[in-house]
């Protein structure tokens, strides 16, 4: 394992036993004491790994990356996505951010909509947001859950327990396809979140990301920690783990999630594809015709 | 106009009239002649402006940018993507390479698979070879067209004529939706091409890009040339122009590229979203709710 890829262990949760979100600090920065410019280039670092990774994940065309991105808002998925994720082919990355379900995907089963947006194999596919905001904003929400067209018979009080069983499902059988599965809670704090929602609030070119119903959203703080906690305990295993990221540090979250990239590719068995003898008896023969050709 | 937006002028077609492909120079390189290390600062700088170009398309989601990439083998599309694209959100930007259709795709019409993916609003797409391989490919392997289940009295000889037509006047629909639409041609030479496939032949890394077909296609190099000719004379027009792009320098393609896509966005009337009196009152209420909220 890679010197880059061991920073991000601590945060890597397996398994949902004894897991408790308050056990892990936002503000942690694992000891270090970065400048901006030190911390800019130990990332440029990584993210040069990463692309070199990412390029053989591409030409040996068999595996797929799929990482997710949950948070809090304000706590930097947007950034961190374009830091850590700028400079990798994007032939072979996929973002995909999902908002409200539209008409159309609440039609369908609540997998649906972010099933079709799966990365194909040789791709890091990164979805801003997933699935996991069923066992989130919804369970935050009662009424959202009451528009979703379910038949009533199964919308019982277990229906959280068998929307995460269905969801530790659903990874597992795309792991056992080739698809591995990472998971980020960008861990910030309620504090720092009040002060980057004053900083878009006071700088001109950040008042369009505001709406006031991020601040309508915090009155749900602890609501919202108790299901990420629910659901980073249904969830996280050894193929499909969870990092709880220290969000308060912008340039350490960056650090860690980059880390944790080149961990999840590093597992992988990635090679550049190999050219058998009955290939090898091919190229031979274009050689041939190339040399002769007159053009 | 800015100086990188200027460099690829004289590339770039938007008439059909009196353009012919034999008047564009393969081994053209502008009169420059950067050695490796300038050039790839050259085209940093490009990624760079087109990043914070790209930024502001993204925050303002009223416009896309489709870029069309199409070129005879080893012309350098992958690496070009690549090296223009790397660097910029890919949050922002999505690929897709097509290659021969799947059944599914061969029972519905020709543009209907390239239309699904379509870049939304405030986005970049990238189609690596596109809806235009049905006037290229096609034209020169009549027995695809033999393969594509259209209804007999339909396959005149005016097909590709029609083709052409179809195109065109969806491009127009397109650029009235939003969506500006850029071509290139990445025009290699015949010998430049044959170089490039000595050398995956004897590089082991670069083995497994190499099919036979790839040396089989070099045969019908003039039936392809035509076959662009024509595309590039019945689609060239002001709002969806083609650039010809000399394709035999690798570092002058990528520079020309990048000029042409930042061309394309300095184009548009790009601004941040401003926020007017209704959001600035709803911004004051969110910033005294906060000021005075306990947690």
């Amino acid at each position: 394992m890679g010197k880059d890829a061991k920073l991000s262990r601590p945060y890597r949760v397996e398994s949902g036993k004894k897991f408790r979100l308050k056990d892990f600090d936002p503000g942690d920065t694992g000891g270090l004491k970065l400048e901006k410019d030190h911390a800019a280039e130990k990332l440029e670092k990584g993210v040069d790994l990463l692309a070199a990774l990412q390029d053989k994940l591409y030409a040996q065309d068999k595996r797929a990356l799929l990482l997710i991105f949950q948070a809090m808002d304000a706590a930097g998925k947007d950034g961190t996505i374009k830091h850590v994720m700028s400079g990798v082919n994007p032939q072979g990355c996929q973002v995909f951010a999902f908002k409200a379900p539209s008409a159309e995907e609440l039609d369908h089963d609540f997998l649906w909509r972010t099933t079709k947006c799966l990365p194909e194999r040789g791709r890091i596919g990164i979805f801003n947001r997933s699935y996991y905001e069923e066992v989130l904003v919804v369970r935050v929400h009662p009424q959202i859950l009451a528009g979703q067209k379910l038949p009533p018979e199964l919308v019982t009080k277990r229906i959280w327990d068998e929307r995460l069983e269905d969801i530790a499902a659903m990874e597992r059988y795309l792991t056992r396809n080739g698809i591995a599965v990472v998971k980020f809670f960008l861990n910030v704090s309620k504090k720092e979140q009040r002060k980057r929602f004053l900083d878009r609030l006071e700088e001109p070119d950040k008042n369009w990301k505001f709406a006031l119903g991020d601040v309508e959203e915090r009155k749900h703080w602890d609501a919202y920690q108790e299901a990420y906690e629910e659901a980073i305990r249904a969830t996280a295993t050894p193929w499909a783990p969870w990092y709880v990221v220290p969000a308060d540090a912008k340039w350490y979250t960056r650090l860690v999630v980059a880390s944790a990239v080149i961990d999840a590719l590093e597992r992988m068995d990635l090679a550049y594809p190999e050219v058998d003898e009955a290939k090898k008896a091919e190229l031979e023969k274009a050689r041939e015709a190339l040399a002769t050709a007159k053009g």
